[in-house]
């Protein structure tokens, strides 16, 4: 079907048929990127701004290089350095970026709801770059776009996020994208970080790992951020890995050909054995390729593109 | 008449006839903006380097947009990160950046002076993007093409500046514009901020806001920078507001179709009400579009353009 | 000779053969920066990213320039807001950046050895930029290129290098190559920052600053950077200048052709006297243009370009 909306804020209000019309548009935008020159026109004279008032190098970087590659033009604005610090409100400062005659303003925000905030009053397209333990839409894409590619399918496909459910935007984008493509979804961590309230989502939940990865397709893990997470949410990060980690002896026991799937960057050690990251089933730069497709697909469709048939 | 100029480093040297080539093709830039692919080839292959030795996102990325839209190279340049911090003096950073092949510095600098001691021995050409309290002639500039946009003259016309005109270069810049344009210029705000010097511009100095505004054709309000202020210049940011801010009991007794101005960014209930921020009689959004605008000008006449008629 | 590494790495490695390939490319691409257009398509649609872990406005704006006068696509990459920061490891963060489809990553580390690191994995080209007191090898060349340049010929020329010698990266690459060219290198500073043991590496070690320099064809000032040194390698930094410093009394007593030069930032007063710095003998101007021609080839080079011949 023909992609018709402006912004893309979630997976949560996505259908299927927009899903596959954006992963369809990726496949297309990925073979763009094993050219030789990979660079398509189809957004020459845009403006792009990458707004990220949430500091993230990985995913700024993705969207700066999928805008370079479309030929548009781009500013990365970062609210360390910006006008938030003397006190203009977000609104304001967008109103101000749409001024400048910007076509997609890109936002990261701390503040769950904040591109949908954008979106009721700016004339430019908004495309959700993560906000706050919200959504995270394209990374959820970029991870079934994956899926697809790897398994042929998403339908039936059992897939076990395993980690931070609670705080993470990226477990939720991914329940959304992945049950409406039909695949059934476990979640697994300590009952702290994963509560009982997210079978609601039509997910299973589960907090034993041996249990929650037996069946899967798709082992996707979270990132522990130790950085942020409070102490009361597990004892240790030693503790977390030994009853939670990915390890040889836990992944003897799963399907053959399960993936292991992590949005980055990892925490070797942690959530994941170093040999496991770097195994033949995991396709973590593989995540990280298509995310470059997907985002360029998505920068694509919301400047007024179609679907993957317009792609040169 | 044709631009010969090499640099823009502030309007009190302008003629009338070279601010009005500007303007003229600012507003040839301003249709570029305007279209589906919003770029011309003007400047391909010229380097423009960003020079932000005083931080400022707003500005900063004006320019940049401007230079993109050009078809410029462009490299952005912090003082933070740079060789200023290791001690090499502004003379050998900026004839570095020279070396370089640049076309076109443009210098944001807290010494007021700064860009005229660089074009003394630069071949580069040097635009000013705020000198310290002394000139910031582009933001007077774009001031001035709003309001010959709003208004289809500049002479004759009434125009009040309200709020910290000590420290302000904006006030300084607008006023040498403003007045050799044929406007009659009025200051005010508290005389602490206000002082009579400013009568020797050809200004009219008033400490009463009522008096200052109810002539007006356009009331260009100033920022209050409350986190530079000293606590001598006036008691509180309450006090000035109810002193001096623009609410709708003093707007009632202006002109009726007086256009409201701001620089920005602006502070929400301390200059100005909120509502009359967003009311139609403001033209601060215009303001940042036509920055865009005149910074394309600005950039392409110091690099040889001579006039409108040359804008593709 | 054709070109035919995919890494620049260092000048230790290089053939005499490889350095002149380098040069005479360089030589093709500074005509191009004089040119009004200063661009050629040579890397247009292919990605290169600055991935500087230690800080360098300097080294970091002439790689951006020099990719986009390639008509690159370029990324900045600092470290201060990366994911290494979140504990990645390098190897990790390379590999995700060539997962993006980058073609060529320039690093710039305080660790020796990081660019070697990573050309043992990676499929991008790797440049490196400076690591740690190792080497800084676009620094060499662009030095070479420039004695080529002025006096024609490098083999048989007396170069002396005076300064920090034991903590200098660029030191260290110079010596490599001038000597591979036939220069003689000599090594002048105090004997804490110029040990013995660079006669090993075929250069002469001086300690007093008029024998080192009597013979000098070309004297090559090294910054004493005096925000790094500890106090145990010299007194003080008058005490540097006034045993080491380059003077009008010092200059009087060597080659009345001889070139001055100096990688930059350069501390006038300390290890050059202000108007040696800009007198005629000094080069150190022509250094940082010659700094941009050469990453130019070296960029064109490692990702295929065969030598000058291929210089449009």
């Amino acid at each position: 079907m023909a992609w018709h909306r402006k912004h893309l804020l979630d997976t949560e209000s996505l259908t299927k048929d927009e899903i596959l019309t954006i992963l369809d548009t990726a496949k297309a935008f990925k073979a763009v990127g094993e050219r030789a020159i990979k660079k398509v026109p189809a957004l020459r004279g845009k403006t792009v701004i990458n707004l990220f008032v949430e500091p993230s190098t990985r995913t700024r970087i993705s969207f700066e290089l999928a805008a370079q590659r479309l030929t548009a033009d781009i500013i990365n604005f970062s609210a360390e350095i910006s006008s938030l610090k003397k006190g203009e409100t977000l609104k304001d400062t967008t109103r101000n970026l749409e001024a400048l005659n910007a076509d997609i303003i890109i936002i990261r925000h701390s503040a769950a709801g904040a591109p949908h905030f954008l979106a009721r009053f700016l004339n430019a397209s908004v495309v959700n770059a993560g906000d706050g333990a919200h959504e995270h839409p394209t990374q959820a894409l970029l991870d079934a776009f994956t899926i697809r590619e790897k398994k042929g399918r998403i339908a039936g496909l059992n897939v076990t996020i395993l980690g931070d459910i609670l705080y993470s935007r990226v477990a939720r984008s991914n329940i959304w994208a992945l049950t409406k493509l039909g695949a059934r979804v476990t979640l697994c961590g300590p009952p702290t970080l994963v509560p009982r309230v997210f079978e609601q989502m039509g997910c299973r939940v589960s907090h034993r790992v041996e249990e929650a990865i037996e069946d899967a397709d798709i082992i996707n893990l979270l990132r522990i951020q130790h950085e942020r997470q409070r102490k009361t949410m597990f004892p240790s990060l030693g503790e977390y890995s030994s009853l939670f980690g990915l390890n040889q002896a836990r992944l003897a026991r799963t399907k053959p050909d399960v993936l292991i799937m992590h949005p980055g960057p990892i925490n070797r050690g942690v959530e994941i054995d170093s040999d496991i990251a770097d195994c033949e089933r995991s396709v973590i730069l593989q995540q990280v390729t298509n995310g470059l497709a997907v985002r360029m697909a998505v920068l694509f469709l919301v400047n007024g593109g179609k679907g993957p048939q317009e792609v040169g």
